[in-house]
């Protein structure tokens, strides 16, 4: 199982109204001509660093061994921040040393990080606006040709994303919504594994969010059609859903909003 | 002309601002590593199995014969619903057993339905919220390699999608609103050549929705720049179109409106 | 540096909700098995000619040599227009005869342009409302599988497009908002080597637009996290911006708005 002739994944801010990725994928196209193309997402709000790490630590799993990935959400562009090329399990990153990296780093068993130093490997010219396309796409296609990572610069320690910390007082956990997804699911920083083991404790176990409360069940299904629900997401994480419906809308939730989850036997 | 080296087409209401459609995707080029992707929509709107049935229908006859299509809006997921594969048309569709395949298979001459029941082809683990990625992604792709159908499960009679009924009483004939595509322009259950066959009928033909009334035409571009019109769609489907303009914006319409083709014989 | 085994690049006002995308997709796969694709964008605005157009431009440059691009905003489908097939500096266009394909050709150094008139290469059955698929997409896999641009038609003077003027007086330059990007950000028509040679001279110069001056700078990061600032661009032009931020929602700034470039020694 390999990812055959070159696999590259984007993920980006960029939206896709506008040119932008098609000059980043042009340019890898240009020197990685068998290179085919996945976009994980190309609508991470603008600037949204948090959003971007999230999204792709939970795509990176999936992709195959030798995936090529681009991720550019990058307010720091034209500043000094380091571009970084990095090994997480066999797939490879390219992208800002500004933390849109560090969940996907955190969550690898094996990892190794350079800091991109050479512009031989990048675009003759380089733009102050546009490194996504003059430096980490001319990477990317170095690395999906079977390129050595270490010619790319030399070791670096990446900036780690921060996450809101889970408190546990009791039977109680205070955790967050870290995350809402395109069907309104709230995604939260609560490790279903950690904090509802498997066993009757979780039957009765509820899930809190602005004065709203739900209970914990096995599947979207099990609540009724307009119920307000507290599942394990495919991710592991705690994630507040509304079966048919959205949770974000029937409670106004935002990102970042407090959840508490109060077990009954702890 | 075949589908060169496996081409898979997606269909979802996944949205594409998260990780999902990557996450099927990843699956399914780990197990097919010379798969290309072709994606038709992610943006049905949440849990619409009829949209998804008719943007399946409407795409699949142009997409190459030995094209897989994974289509996933499942309401039903982590309930008892069965999960299907088949064969229409020298195509593979793969997706739960809710109507949302019915539409392109009642349109198929040889169709063949397999229910997946057998474990050995889907992912080691499978999660109760996510079949798209753990049985529909990983079935699709073993299709992709020249996989054999009769192998997935026994033969299955899939669930039809009910649309609704076109009633002809004399010159005047009722039908619905069944589609709004992205340009405005409302599409009927009416088909053109069943209710205007070729001739100096159509001609002086008249469509009507929310009393608003139009003449049917052979073109766009044969009406005003702001004219309300009727034309046969690309499907073979009356639509009612504005050129320049949305149908549906002008008319305040909704799916599910009522229609009424006047002719001026019968 | 090739395309490799045919690169195709999509440029529509298809929207991605809907099945045409994927028809004319699955029209090109059928008949060029091998072909790759890359979505430019389908959110050209409906029928938005000039959107459609500079973003071609746009994004030419950096797709590889041998790319195929279908670019189809197309309000006249149906009239009498003509469509065309052209070669750009080495990438092929294939289009509507109304000014889509203007800039890309402008920019071109060696260009050819045929308007298509022979039936042959097209679909069996032509409609009214889809050229794009039924005319345009076989003619590009005919062309990304290597047919000959000059067996498609006559050669051809395509229309051009026309922008607003530039127009200066002293060390005054006014010019026009010609685009929006997904940032916000304001891109107009001035270029900056046009406008803003290198030297002392740029440091001090001031773009305004609606009542609101911004300093020219050489990267966003110059300016405070919400200051309004102009940038040369990665196109070349000057453009408005705000870091951590958007342009367009300071100032309430649509496409055509006017700008004018204050330089302090002309």
């Amino acid at each position: 199982m390999t990812a055959g002739p070159g696999l590259v994944a984007l993920l980006t801010d960029f939206g896709t109204r506008d040119w932008y990725v098609a000059a980043v994928k042009g340019v890898i196209a240009s020197r990685a001509p068998r290179v085919r193309f996945v976009d994980i997402t190309h609508e991470i709000p603008p600037q949204d660093v948090v959003a971007g790490a999230f999204t792709l630590a939970a795509a990176l799993p999936w992709l195959p061994p030798g995936t090529v990935v681009v991720a550019v959400v990058d307010p720091g562009v034209g500043t000094g921040r380091a571009v970084l090329a990095a090994q997480a399990d066999g797939r490879f990153l390219v992208g800002p040393d500004n933390g849109l990296l560090g969940l996907a780093l955190a969550r690898a068993n094996r990892r190794r990080v350079v800091r991109l130093t050479k512009p031989r490997y990048w675009l003759p010219e380089i733009g102050r606006t546009f490194h996504g396309r003059d430096i980490m796409a001319p990477v990317a296609a170095y690395l999906a040709r079977g390129g050595a990572l270490r010619r790319l610069g030399p070791p670096h320690r990446a900036t780690p994303l921060a996450l809101p910390p889970v408190v546990q007082r009791g039977r109680i956990v205070a955790g967050r919504v870290i995350h809402i997804d395109a069907f309104g699911n709230l995604i939260t920083n609560l490790k279903a594994q950690r904090w509802l083991p498997a066993g009757s404790a979780a039957r009765s176990a509820r899930l809190a969010c602005r004065h709203r409360t739900a209970p914990v069940v096995s599947s979207y299904a099990e609540g009724g059609p307009r119920q307000l629900v507290a599942v394990a997401g495919a991710l592991g994480l705690m994630e507040l859903a509304v079966r048919n419906g959205s949770a974000a809308r029937l409670l106004g939730a935002r990102r970042g909003d407090a959840v508490t989850l109060r077990r009954t036997s702890s």
